[in-house]
């Protein structure tokens, strides 16, 4: 099979790498986590690969787990905020929940971002599981899963009602005759839904991309609709190609359903890339990376994900054959079933489904050399289970390094990656196009694409 | 009456000045309240004046007035994330909600702000008067004064608590045996109030200087307990050094009362001063900008200031005999009173009222040469009325960049006001004390200055 183009890649940024362990390796500094020159750092790393963006994920909340690795998260919009005056090219994705924020102060930040960033911010929209984070914001029960997403696409409505409530040339700064904007093209959302009320416009104009890039992360039933119905990008997990395959099928078809362009929709499976110069080289670093684990921290974050008590697993035994379903679970429901499938069709000991997730928490950790990771990538790719990767460098800066100096010159080569970057803002990098207001998008197009506020 | 000791500055930026019409200016770009390159400059300019810091007022609405002026407004920790990276030593002060917020969100964005700009944090506490904001946030009515500021001291109090969630040693970092943290020292604040429940910890470390400074601008008597309680610097306005001296005796008196000593809460009137190499040439500048007002926006701010209807005022005439008084108003109870003294002491016309409020909304308006501009600072700061001073420029950049090179030098060779930096941090700017750890202030102190995060 050939499929023509280019693929989009996305960096995705944790501490000093997605791998548990990553912290304990001798090249690692352990304070990374809250160093913003750390993570300056990386984006300037990633734009030097010409990637299409980078992304943080996020959960309000203190996970349990200060003694096992750096567990400092600097708030995404600020984090990112300051990776946006380090860099000028590549996009700038942060997770923010739609369960624990008003929409409109999330919107204006995310706005915020956008106009600093000149037209670079993407919001990854998450409806937050755990009881950890209900708890902190007045809560003593969890949303159930439904509830959330009906939540968040009201969230999501309200905030593109928001980011539309300027026309793109409200602005005519007349000197003159002392008139700065002409508030007839001012839409005050008066929004009245059932979990939200918001009445006024937002203090912050269009952005030169219209509105923040769409993201979302969920693979649930309630995820695909989610996603179907207003992302833009999607991250997920598979461990296999024929998964992928069905998942980027049942989602682009779900989309056309919905309604809206397939293409608008793109695709990025995460992967663990180990790169060694030998595969022997890349597989002792693995092993390196698991020797480093501490086990008995690791099964009890395996235990919650499946939704057992850590008594009822053992390290050197399979999974329990009765296990708690998918729709038993309230958290991130289709991670449980990727994570029990892997055990199960490998036949794994728990020590060894640890080492597995201890890379990527379910998502694929591709070992090899640089051209075995470009291959795999161009696979995926050509047939048909992804657009593009989100990329989890085990260790950081090194794995970004390895994967931007090794990987992406290859699929330059091979013409399956930009050797410049071409556009301006995110949604150009990613092919998407700018979205028309939807106050004005009826009538006669009013503004040009370069928006009121590149003059 | 002699005192000794230097006095602090605060620059307060605002679009292109505090003046309404300093954007119809020939030297103004109408579009720099959304260009963060144009606050970079005036964060550098404050920073090259030795500022103790730089503060950004806030509300989340789109006030009436897009056909006025400027009216776009970043949100302030996103723009002040920025401004951080293009500085190394001034104090960044946001302005942020209790009342649409919600304390782990917002705890965590300060602390954020606070570690990415190396403890260089402030908070400026508001309630946010005003039905329009309410309406943005699910509600009808604006909450009663008394309630809002209620609910202000449980967003503190568990602000606080988070704050001080992580001791300052909770880091150890030990690759060896595989402990990062040490969660014997992480005090979640399961806090249950009558407003708030917050049980976690949060997941950001306490900063260099402990936690953001506590800034405070309401001067009702709601707002002064307020502050007497727990702010740590508190913008006020003034028009007569009396006033200012009765505001000034009567907080610090409070503070006492409060159980706080007072030199532990820095006092800064806002002036607008507008400069001149003459008198004359002060004036002149006063008087174009007056010309640049358009009454008939303005005269409608001032009605809904001090709670009338437009049509009650006429432009050539004084304030009407009878007004609403201080209880009947919601909003910014002590700005009522101020602007309408201002107008009944001076017997001003509604036109020359607002003239009067053009450039700071009841601050004081100071026109004269950077002498003159010294002198009354420093007769304020040695009598009695103010730690220091918000310094409001009617134009931006023009009128920090005049204060900064031109009114600064003169109280530094007065020796009033620093030549270099000699802190680190905004509290250490404002000789302010990094507290105590709240969970082990009890005990014997067991961190250092430094803190965990300087290493």
């Amino acid at each position: 099979m050939t499929r023509p183009g280019r693929l989009h890649l996305n960096a995705f940024l944790m501490s000093v790498g997605h791998h548990e362990a990553s912290w304990r390796l001798p090249e690692s500094d352990p304070y990374a986590d809250l160093d913003v020159e750390h993570f300056k750092n990386l984006a300037r790393i990633a734009e030097r690969g010409r990637l299409d963006s980078l992304f943080l994920a996020d959960g309000p909340v203190l996970w349990d787990q200060v003694g096992r690795r750096p567990s400092g998260v600097l708030e995404p919009t600020v984090l990112l905020t300051a990776l946006a005056g380090a860099t000028r090219h590549i996009g700038l994705i942060a997770t923010a929940s739609t369960t624990y924020n008003e929409p409109y102060n999330l919107a204006r930040r995310f706005a915020s971002l956008d106009i600093v960033s000149g037209g670079r911010a993407g919001w990854n929209i998450v409806t937050t599981a755990g009881l950890d984070a209900a708890r902190n914001f007045n809560l003593d029960a969890l949303p159930a899963h439904r509830e959330r997403y009906e939540r968040a696409a009201e969230f999501v409505d309200v905030s593109l009602k928001l980011w539309d409530s300027w026309d793109d040339d409200v602005i005519v700064a007349d000197k003159e005759t002392g008139v700065w904007g002409d508030d007839t093209r001012i839409y005050p959302p008066a929004h009245r839904g059932h979990y939200y009320s918001v009445a006024g416009a937002l203090n912050v104009p269009r952005s030169a991309q219209g509105h923040p890039v769409l993201v979302q992360a969920g693979s649930s039933e309630n995820g695909r609709n989610f996603a179907a119905r207003y992302a833009e990008a999607v991250f997920t997990a598979h461990q296999t190609l024929a998964d992928a395959q069905e998942f980027y099928d049942d989602l682009k078809r779900r989309t056309l359903e919905a309604g809206r362009d397939p293409d608008h929709i793109k695709i990025l499976p995460g992967i663990v890339p180990i790169i060694g110069r030998t595969v022997a080289e890349a597989r002792e670093r693995e092993a390196e990376l698991e020797r480093l684990i501490r086990p008995e921290y690791a099964l009890a974050q395996l235990a919650g994900l499946i939704g057992v008590d850590p008594s009822e697993l053992s390290l050197d035994e399979p999974l329990p054959a009765n296990l708690p379903d998918e729709e038993q679970i309230e958290g991130a429901k289709s991670r449980r079933t990727l994570v029990v499938n892997l055990g199960r069709r490998e036949n794994l000991t728990v020590r060894e489904l640890i080492g597995r997730l201890g890379g990527g928490r379910g998502h694929l950790t591709f070992t090899g050399t640089a051209v075995q990771v470009a291959d795999e990538i161009e696979h995926w790719y050509t047939h048909g289970a992804a657009d593009g990767f989100n990329i989890m460098a085990p260790v950081l800066p090194s794995g970004l390094e390895a994967f931007v100096d090794q990987v992406v010159p290859i699929l330059q080569e091979r013409g399956r990656f930009r050797t410049e970057y071409t556009g301006r803002t995110l949604r150009e990098h990613y092919g998407l196009p700018r979205p028309a207001n939807r106050n004005t998008a009826a009538g006669t197009p009013v503004h040009s694409e370069e928006g009121a506020l590149t003059r």
